[in-house]
């Protein structure tokens, strides 16, 4: 890796030393090519955020570790009035952490009826109360401690999801261990006495249905090639150890330095920048049948497209051994969390339509679609402005390309606001009377089924407390897959994850079905507007510093402003970031 | 290129010898790998037909019309009942060409109220009943003589579609001359005496408005740095002819044979399998800025990551001299006009469900969607199914997703069904009361925008009879900037296409607006699902045979299983492929 004299400087380490920024931030409508970092410089600073270091060898997560579960952020003294424009995770992060260090802080929410983004438990609408399921974020990875601390801090009660399938009548704990995070500096934090957790037994009997015929995980476990033929491959392990491998050989091993696992990283990153993980695989001499077998199976047949980055980074970042977490009550009890402790600071139904900036401060402009009541129970105003010393816009790209800015965001800014991928994603969920999936000898509980039906996954109740029925996520379907969902109406998606139950569980599931079923496109979801950002080759190092770049008095969070993306765990790193930059000011 | 004995049955060749195909040709479920073609042999089945050549070195477009415009298909001794699944375009012609040599037909459509498919006029829903507008297809090139000899021959009124702008005072003839096709065989086709036409000058007074600037066409043509330089782009060529340049050189010269011609396509085809627009573009030694510009105003943006074999095909057999059509009264007159000679024969409001195959026929299953009556009258059974001996579906694949076959469709047809691209287009569709833009020294009339605004482009009427109103195609996106609009309610999609037409065209867009606007997401329609089928890199070698073989006694058709992928004429040349298939069993 060259040292010739590139600047150094992380995109972390400047994001916290937001003075930086703002120096002639406010942008021209032209382009400054002199400020383009080089691919090399790119690559580094990727690297560096990707493990989370700073140019002084500082781990971040660390510091956002403390910032949001212990100290906060450092009081203020003047108080600086800060609007924060979208109530996900990433905003309500924000806007929690610069309230309790006294700035005045109102978030903007353009839902008239719910905060949260795309964490968003469905509850009151099955037959029975007592269910409620997921569409949106669904599980918390143990390599993400920033949301794992804050749900603890928060009160609220983690237990396992179960990624594979169990025994029903295994016992499964329903509490969870502390978070406990190994700094690559030395240095622990947790939020407890260290547990050793041992996840209960994969059972192995969910199913996988290709090319016609059915086996279960286990059977396939044992003989990948049976179900690997059917595609013309000839693998002979199973597809996860086998894309794993792929995977990783490129990942940088822990036993280095951070520096020299820095530079690692660049370099990977620098040779697979444009890279589809279709032609990564290619090149590792990948016959077509393998790469049709394993997406298959995988469920990445159709982000095949997409950058290499991504699942490099995924793979390399969170380890095999990983567990996984969900919030009894749903995952929209952290987002509720924080809104409570927001109050009234939050302001319902007001879409962002315009940011103007001036000298000394911003003012935002929304609109209000429900033409209900506002927040303090008067009609609302459908017009309305709000002006403030700082923004937040923690809203996703794909929002912002609706928003006018005046001046107009820099031309780097406005690329990755017109450019960067946004992904479909689908899902269809019915509600069954009984638990059927886990009676008999076959039975099995949580976990997931894949085929090569247009339903591609589904994925089963973990835990139901206070109800014989259960709420099936029958069809999770990602890009292409999902697009195909996208066209049907919400009723034909209903009889169309029906069917692909049925495939694999026969008519029973008719006779369970209670009839209510709920989709949920995120894609045509009118304020989220995709799943999220996801980059085809070439797009992380074009556009990902401009993400999260400030401009003027306006600061951007979100996940898609880490590379974290489509997780909570991305979103909160976000808004301690954001919170740190507008603190700093 | 290699002359090892790679077998050189041409893909339409094997066509048009369908037995071929019946052999064996119900599908099992599992793969055979035997049958796989190598990439090389699959390059040169690509090349022959994007060159419209058979194996014998016969021209197969000037085959095809002479099926469909001069002697139709030889009769048949004893007719065969045939279902047609689809009345777009492909089935339309398929049925008609099969019915006229004597065939028992019947068209199978779900929509319950009009025929067309991707052929969509808006008639009777603006305020000026005079009035319509193209939701779907909206001109026809001159390299494409199979549609317009077919609109000839029907009696349609042919018109010049003015692709460039021109001044409003312009003497624009009213009709068309007639079409004539040269083979490469030396063998001339025509329906009428030549003519030589001259397409009116361009005006260049057409907007481009990138980077917070707006030139005019002309502007943008005389100094083309003075637009570049907005994206930090030293390009000094107008986009068109650098992309133009970049994209003809691998093109093959029109003086070889074509045999010759068809080994240089396959080494084309061969070396770029693999490849996106932008990964051929960076090869070529363009620069990130260059590659934004020229997206920008081209249209291409969120085109850059598909196969770049569809640009290189379309500028090689686009001649850049290519004049373009349209049909008095809207292009749905072309599809009526199938649609009213097959009368009786097309059932509306029957979806396909499921396709059955048995040793002496085909049934294929449907639901009625409507709900309301039959063309019969009568209320229409939900469920219905119809009997034959051959079955063409002409539906896209995505909607193919949807169906069950029994047995099975072959792996290659299956991998193609869940694979293959489907692109979002999104059109936005504004009723004004006067054709402001024709008025003035500005004034133009015809042609289209660019902007780098949500809306991309946009397209202003060439002819308008009877009204001093005009329907402006206000926002015209493609696949990822398309799928920004696809998650905005219909309501919003007017109100923010109208917005991006004020910043061109100021506040008069407002007072002209007559309050109607109509936009058509064709991802998100129903029995669409889709724009087109559109490749991304490696897709059109691995899928494109498997689009058009027969399956047991099902043939299929439409745009997808041609590589004129999202024109009429793609759909036509696979109706009459079909037809013929059919009628040689």
């Amino acid at each position: 890796m060259s040292r010739s004299g590139v600047p150094r400087r992380g995109l972390l380490t400047a994001a916290l030393a937001a003075g930086a920024f703002t120096a002639g931030a406010i942008a021209t409508t032209g382009c400054t090519t002199a400020s383009r970092n080089t691919i090399g410089d790119r690559s580094e600073l990727l690297a560096r955020e990707l493990l989370g270091v700073d140019e002084n060898g500082d781990d971040l997560t660390l510091a956002y570790l403390k910032v949001l579960i212990d100290t906060g952020l450092p009081k203020t003294g003047t108080p600086k009035k800060v609007i924060v424009v979208g109530a996900g995770p990433a905003g309500l992060s924000a806007a929690n952490l610069l309230a309790e260090a006294g700035q005045r802080v109102i978030v903007l929410e353009a839902n008239g009826n719910r905060t949260g983004g795309r964490v968003k438990t469905l509850r009151g609408v099955f037959t029975d109360r007592a269910l409620y399921a997921e569409a949106g974020a669904m599980r918390l990875s143990s390599a993400h401690p920033l949301v794992l601390a804050l749900a603890d801090k928060l009160g609220l009660r983690r237990r396992p999801f179960l990624n594979s399938d169990v025994l029903p009548g295994n016992g499964i704990p329903a509490s969870a261990p502390p978070v406990s995070y190994r700094s690559f500096t030395g240095e622990e934090w947790s939020n407890g006495p260290k547990v050793r957790y041992v996840p209960p037994a994969a059972a192995g009997r969910s199913l996988i249905k290709v090319n016609g015929l059915t086996f279960t995980r286990s059977g396939y476990a044992a003989n990948p090639s049976s179900v690997h033929a059917g595609f013309g491959s000839a693998l002979t392990r199973s597809g996860h150890s086998v894309l794993d491998a792929a995977l990783r050989q490129v990942a940088v091993r822990a036993d280095l330095s951070i520096e020299q696992q820095v530079e690692g990283w660049a370099s990977v990153l620098r040779a697979h920048e444009n890279q589809s993980l279709r032609s990564y695989l290619m090149e590792q001499g990948w016959p077509r049948a393998d790469i049709e077998a394993i997406g298959t199976l995988e469920n990445l047949t159709s982000r095949m497209q997409h950058s290499v980055v991504f699942p490099l980074a995924d793979h390399a970042l969170i380890p095999s051994d990983a567990t996984y977490w969900e919030l009894a009550g749903g995952m929209a009890s952290l987002t509720d969390a924080l809104t409570r402790k927001l109050g009234s600071a939050i302001l319902m139904g007001r879409r962002m339509t315009r940011v103007e900036q001036h000298e000394h401060g911003v003012r935002v402009w929304t609109t209000a679609e429900s033409g209900g009541e506002g927040s303090d129970g008067r009609p609302s105003d459908p017009v309305e402005c709000f002006d403030a010393d700082y923004a937040i816009v923690a809203i996703p790209l794909s929002a912002a390309r609706f928003c006018a800015f005046d001046p107009p965001l820099s031309y780097e800014k406005r690329r990755a606001i017109i450019e960067f991928h946004h992904d479909a994603a689908t899902k269809v969920l019915l509600e069954f009377r009984n638990r059927f999936w886990e009676e008999g000898p076959a039975g099995f509980r949580g976990g997931s089924c894949i085929t090569d039906s247009p339903n591609r996954s589904l994925y089963f109740p973990s835990h139901v407390e206070d109800s014989d029925g259960g709420v099936v996520l029958a069809a999770y379907t990602l890009s292409d897959d999902a697009m195909r969902w996208d066209s049907l109406t919400d009723g034909e998606r209903i009889d169309f994850a029906l069917a692909g139950m049925r495939e694999l569980f026969g008519a029973r599931v008719d006779t369970e079905f209670t009839g209510v079923g709920i989709s949920q496109s995120w894609l045509r979801a009118r304020y989220a507007l995709g799943e999220a950002a996801m980059p085809t080759p070439g797009q992380l190092h074009e556009h990902h510093g401009a993400t999260r770049s400030v401009e003027g008095r306006v600061h951007f969070a979100g996940d898609h402003t880490s590379l974290d993306t489509a997780w909570i765990e991305g979103a909160l790193e976000s808004g301690v970031r954001a919170a740190l930059e507008v603190q700093r000011r």
